[in-house]
């Protein structure tokens, strides 16, 4: 009988729970796998959607991951300037075969040290600063370099979280999974990328200036507490 | 100045999560609305993916949706023998523009006696069921009958609710969040519906045998209830 395979995601307050909440989807029907949700404390975390999860472990307290997960949203900018947490993603990281992000997560990951050479994804709001912190960006909805595995926006992480699974527990346990979860999608759009055919040009310009102006600066000083050391 | 659009969800134990987490997602990033979950109390309340949700709101208190949801999940077919739960669906649903499920909360919504003659659909493995409630079952990923809309399993959620926003807020409103959501999806297989050429056709006959076996006697119970006028 070997352990189960255990999946760690951090949670934090104004998280898009919806990063977190499509991939621990996946996660629960995985066979003989035991997923947790891990932040500073035990206590009601607010996310984005208006109303709180409760984390399962503390970063205290978490088992070491086999798999660690990073959500985003707006507040995981804010985990840039949270040693702590930064700290607990990398050595969590450290001991895991593997190291994800969904969207914006992949800052906290970028943060963290991890992502120096990588080629990576995030959010396409967003994607332009992820070379800030080092990391290659790549255009993909799922991009995997090595044991680093990151996705774009929000809803991609479904579709990581089933290619991750394929991965670790081969075809048929992912494909079963989909059909659980009726994944045949049919958005009522073409509309789920800046270069879709109807996405909406001027909103793209938008997003893209609004995520520059409100987090270039803290990317920035995470890149330069990674190449100051102060941060390991 | 118009009051804000109000979206009420019901939240319970054993929840499947990513029914209620995915539509709410949604109703999030809708202008002037305001989303609740609503449970008998506030607490944390076990979803099935092994973390807790706390409710905004209690059945008590909760304000007159607008539109009014209901996500599914093994704990859904509790409610059908949950008197409470019952009479805040039917209560909510007598003030709401717009009466909702995704996945087997079709069944609370039967339950609570407003599928009656209404085509609706369910997840894919207990649709059959949905017949013994008085709906028309009907096979879509959302199926719309006046003012009814049904989603189908728990990741038609997403559509349902950009669907519904399209409906609600016109079409330009839910583009742009489609595009927030980077909701182009890529699921790995061709594996999301028990006729896609992927899906393990021994997995979809034992899910509806285990449907038909866990659920049709509690289905049939409350089948009974409504027309005996018990539950009225």
């Amino acid at each position: 009988m070997t352990a189960p395979l255990r999946f760690v995601s951090v949670l934090f307050p104004r998280v898009t729970q919806l990063d977190l909440t499509g991939p621990v989807e996946v996660f629960s029907h995985l066979p003989d796998a035991v997923s947790d949700l891990a932040w500073h404390r035990i206590e009601p975390v607010p996310t984005s959607a208006g109303f709180s999860i409760l984390p399962t472990v503390t970063f205290d307290d978490a088992p070491q991951a086999d798999v660690l997960m990073v959500p985003g949203g707006q507040g995981a900018f804010d985990l840039l300037d949270d040693a702590v947490a930064l700290d607990f993603v990398r050595r969590q990281a450290a001991g895991a075969r593997y190291v994800t992000s969904v969207c914006t997560g992949a800052f906290v990951l970028g943060a963290a040290g991890l992502l120096g050479g990588r080629r990576a994804t995030t959010h396409w709001a967003s994607h332009p600063l992820l070379e800030v912190l080092g990391a290659v960006p790549e255009h993909g909805r799922v991009v995997r370099d090595g044991n680093v595995f990151t996705g774009g926006g929000v809803t991609s992480g479904i579709d990581f979280a089933l290619r991750l699974a394929a991965k670790i527990y081969g075809d048929n346990v992912a494909r079963s999974i989909q059909l659980g979860l009726e994944y045949a999608p049919a958005p009522p759009f073409d509309a789920g990328t800046p270069l879709a055919p109807e996405a909406d040009a001027a909103q793209v310009e938008r997003s893209i200036a609004h995520a520059r102006a409100t987090r270039e600066a803290i990317v920035r000083r995470a890149a330069d507490r990674l190449v100051g050391g102060v941060s390991s």
